[in-house]
């Protein structure tokens, strides 16, 4: 078979009003980037208030191993899927992170014969959002150090800015920096730093706010740093969330483009999914909900960190409903969960597959936990043997679940058709009675606990010195309501990466507490988390360039 | 009369695809951004090849002074102008930077009834050009640190890494910065600094650059350091020079708008008119030359900095052959230049203008010298009295050059119909024989020589201690046919901003040089050269925000 970039080349892609024209938009309603890009306009999206939605599948995973589980991929083969089906399905998804194409090859939007195109586009600067959250952070950054320059009127402790700058590159150097040497003109010497973009907080407030209004208010909320007598000081009181609004206005306008079988896709946000809530902007989904019958979207890593943070930070905010949870498992991976080594995965291992499945049966109960009907999707690999999808098969109908083989990377949206129409059976059966895991009203160090005890099945949360005197104090300030964002490892029910499977028992360790008010939401942090990326010995970035066609090569 | 902002806003656009079809451009050979933006593609480029080119006309000015002498403004007037009177005339300009624009307010491009639209888009993110630039110079100054940290192999002496990193933001804290700090893991401290975007040589690449092939090339050719025994490190050395180029791809296509008169306008490119060349890419002049009967294009500040660069810089490399130049005066900023406080600016000074008038008979000379006809046009005020009009007049009749008075301003095209009638004669006379002022020949030293004292009248250029050694060792290694390019005050022929109106026999002392062999020049700094502006105390960026209708306010 021809690789992704092979495939998505041969793309034959429909002009993007088109597209549009599928959703209901008629060419003054988006703004063409190229064309096969366009955004909706905000004008647009203001005509679509007080429609009917859609209904909401959310695509989500075991947890990740070096197998690959195809998330993405199945998210676009089953909008592909529902479109052949007869339903108007609309794929929602984050947009990709510049700067890590250049160390790792870049990750196409999907695989095989189900993807999202222009993947080069998409890999590079798009439609230039991240560029302007990196601009309205940065912007924001250079106002904090104009401000004490200028003899600090709110009297800002220099030592207590928790505002640093970004850029949406992979450089380690950038970590850890001392700014303002030089002398007077230069201003006042500090140590700060710098993170990727997609750590922006910025990033999560794009992806959060409903509108420009609610843009502004976020961004005004943002805690920037704190005065000598631990006074919050935010972007408002800097007077820059009006000029950062400026600068995110365009950005804030989703992206449509296409999947290979010319079904409309909205690529908008990409928050990172630890110390973020890992999805595509509420305003995406929320356009694409009233202007198709299905919306199909997923969230970052497996369902531990990313359907949950979905559930209970996206859908809370948002009020949304999800239908229906998809969640996604290869064989390779459940073996890996199941402990078989990388190597072995060749060879059949049915004892393997149904250790795995301890993995994925926890989080069918946490998703069913959700008040969610789920459907295993299993993304089929050519070495899978029946005796292995049978005993998935087996364990799902245990767990009261189907397991639904889908060939969509393969087959395109014609491969995915069983499982479109177990996915319509289950959301059109009324099954779903959706509620968030903890009410707003509940103490914050509580919502910590009730994630790890009921999701991670930890026997419970330990905090580090200071940490719950410091929820304490914020919820003093109000900001009790606020749900948790947990920063932990993607591998792992627990916090150690390598313990795979089912692990109960643990403790999590909380090392530490962020307070985003402008996202709208407290961030406890379990373990390292890697802000700033480095690039590696070998970067992609040496083997990147243009062909004699001036095709862009080595991105993937 | 109304603001350029309310001017602007009235503007009744037409759709950027009937404006591309004015210069023959099929919608298939340009890529929307927007509905009133798009870019020319590559491929429609490559399609002009081997046309024949219209006549370039170049505006520039006398020094700038607080007074304003409009040269935007009667760019785009004569532009219009010349379409009035039955010309296909296009006007050619730069791309404003985004930083400063939140620092003072934003700078429209032109003014009054000759402008170019949209204009908040231009000063905000535009197409996107400037943020491919940030991201092309940061990945090489990623990957810089990133070698050093696997084992510097290419033997890197980290004291003399002259590559800095660039931010489109004015922030003075970020100057003079140590990076690498936090132990092992983040690399190597180092002590380096940002520039604003507009200064990187990147930019100046992007606007010499004549295709993809010749762009990569001088990526590649970029200088970053020394190893301890001074041999130059590039860009192409680390292999960064293909994934600059991929990031740059869609930035080399020129961006096509329009005057509010509905003429194409190409904006392009925005390299510092000090440090580097200041004037639009050579790809779009190059490009509207093919479409056009006219081109009208300027340069940066007074015609010593702005029109020598255009003339010695862009036309060598470009093999351009500008016709006419038009040397733009205001009553005005002639009576600052003779020596008239900005307070006194009201009243009647018609010694006060034949005093100014030295430095306008300057730069008269300094153009003649080039070969050029020359045509001044007096950008009319309403303050403006007849006896003050007709000294000017006087003054240029005695040099042999006529002075027209315009109204763009005021009247849009109409206002400049004479103007461009006096254009046409020059330009379609056969008066122009240019040439450069010195040949590639010449050694670098006496290059700046003849500059200073040909140019700027100076006595001599004086050369700080070592200096003249190093353009002998730059010599040495083949680099001695650039041109050069001098940084110095635009607000004097000489190096002392104070001293207007035409000066001579001062000496111009040589600082410092640098090599630009990406970009293609040697860089000869004479005097005080910021290349990161800070903010000021009260920056515009606190009152920039959107009004109830999402329109952009505070930015003007």
């Amino acid at each position: 078979m021809d690789t992704d970039l092979q495939i998505a080349r041969q793309a034959r892609k429909l002009p993007i009003a088109d597209i549009a024209a599928r959703l209901g938009l008629t060419p003054a309603e988006i703004l063409p980037y190229g064309h096969d890009k366009a955004k909706i306009s905000h004008a647009a999206l203001a005509g679509l208030q007080g429609r009917p939605m859609g209904r909401l599948v959310l695509v989500t995973a075991i947890n990740p191993t070096p197998a690959g589980e195809g998330k993405t991929t199945t998210t676009v083969g089953l909008g592909d899927a529902l479109n052949r089906i007869g339903k108007r399905a609309t794929v929602c998804i984050r947009e990709a992170s510049l700067g890590p194409n250049f160390g790792m090859k870049g990750g196409a939007a999907g695989g095989g014969r189900a993807q999202i195109v222009p993947m080069e586009e998409m890999n590079l600067h798009f439609t230039g959002d991240f560029h302007a959250v990196t601009s309205a952070h940065n912007l924001l950054s250079a106002m904090i150090d104009n401000h004490i320059y200028w003899g600090n009127a709110l009297g800002l402790d220099t030592r207590r800015i928790t505002w640093r700058r970004v850029m949406d590159m992979n450089d380690r150097a950038l970590r850890d920096v001392v700014t303002g040497l030089g002398g007077v003109a230069n201003g006042h010497v500090r140590q700060t730093g710098f993170d990727i973009t997609v750590a922006s907080e910025v990033m999560a407030i794009l992806c959060l706010a409903t509108d420009l209004a609610d843009l502004q208010a976020r961004l005004g909320r943002i805690v920037i740093g704190y005065t000598a007598d631990r006074r919050p000081v935010t972007a408002r009181d800097l007077r820059a969330d009006g000029a950062m609004t400026a600068l995110l206005r365009d950005a804030l306008q989703p992206n449509l483009v296409q999947t290979l079988e010319n079904n409309p896709a909205l690529v908008h946000g990409g928050p990172f999914g630890n110390i973020a809530h890992g999805c595509n902007s509420i305003i995406a989904t929320n356009a694409a909900l009233r202007m198709s019958d299905y919306v199909v979207t997923e969230a970052g890593f497996g369902a531990d960190l990313g359907a949950e943070k979905f559930l209970d930070i996206k859908c809370r905010m948002a009020g949304l409903q999800p239908s229906v949870a998809v969640l996604v498992a290869t064989i390779r991976a459940l073996k890996m969960n199941g402990g078989v080594a990388k190597a072995d995965l060749g060879a059949e291992d049915v004892a393997g597959v149904r250790r795995g499945c301890a993995n994925l049966g926890r989080h069918i109960e946490n998703l069913l936990g959700f008040g969610l009907p789920v459907v295993v999707a299993l993304n089929h690999f050519s070495g899978d043997t029946e005796a292995e999808v049978e005993a998935l098969r087996a364990y799902c109908a245990e767990h009261g679940v189907k397991a639904i083989t889908a060939r969509h990377w393969a087959e395109g949206g014609a491969g995915a058709e069983e499982l479109a129409q177990e996915v319509v059976a289950l959301a059109e059966g009324g099954g779903a009675d959706f509620h968030t895991l903890y009410p707003d009203s509940m103490p914050l160090w509580q919502k910590i606990e009730t994630i790890c005890t009921r999701i991670y099945r930890a026997s419970h949360a330990e905090a580090a010195p200071g940490l719950r005197q410091q929820l304490e104090t914020w919820e003093a300030a109000g900001h009790g309501r606020l749900p948790v964002c947990i920063a932990k490892t993607q591998y792992s029910f627990s916090t150690d990466p390598t313990l795979r499977g089912a692990p109960e028992g643990h403790i999590v360790p909380v090392r530490e507490v962020r307070l985003n008010v402008g996202a709208g939401f407290v961030v406890a942090i379990c373990g390292e988390i890697m802000t700033m990326p480095g690039l590696p010995r070998n970067p992609a970035a040496e083997t990147i360039g243009l062909d004699e066609d001036g095709q862009i090569v080595g991105l993937f």
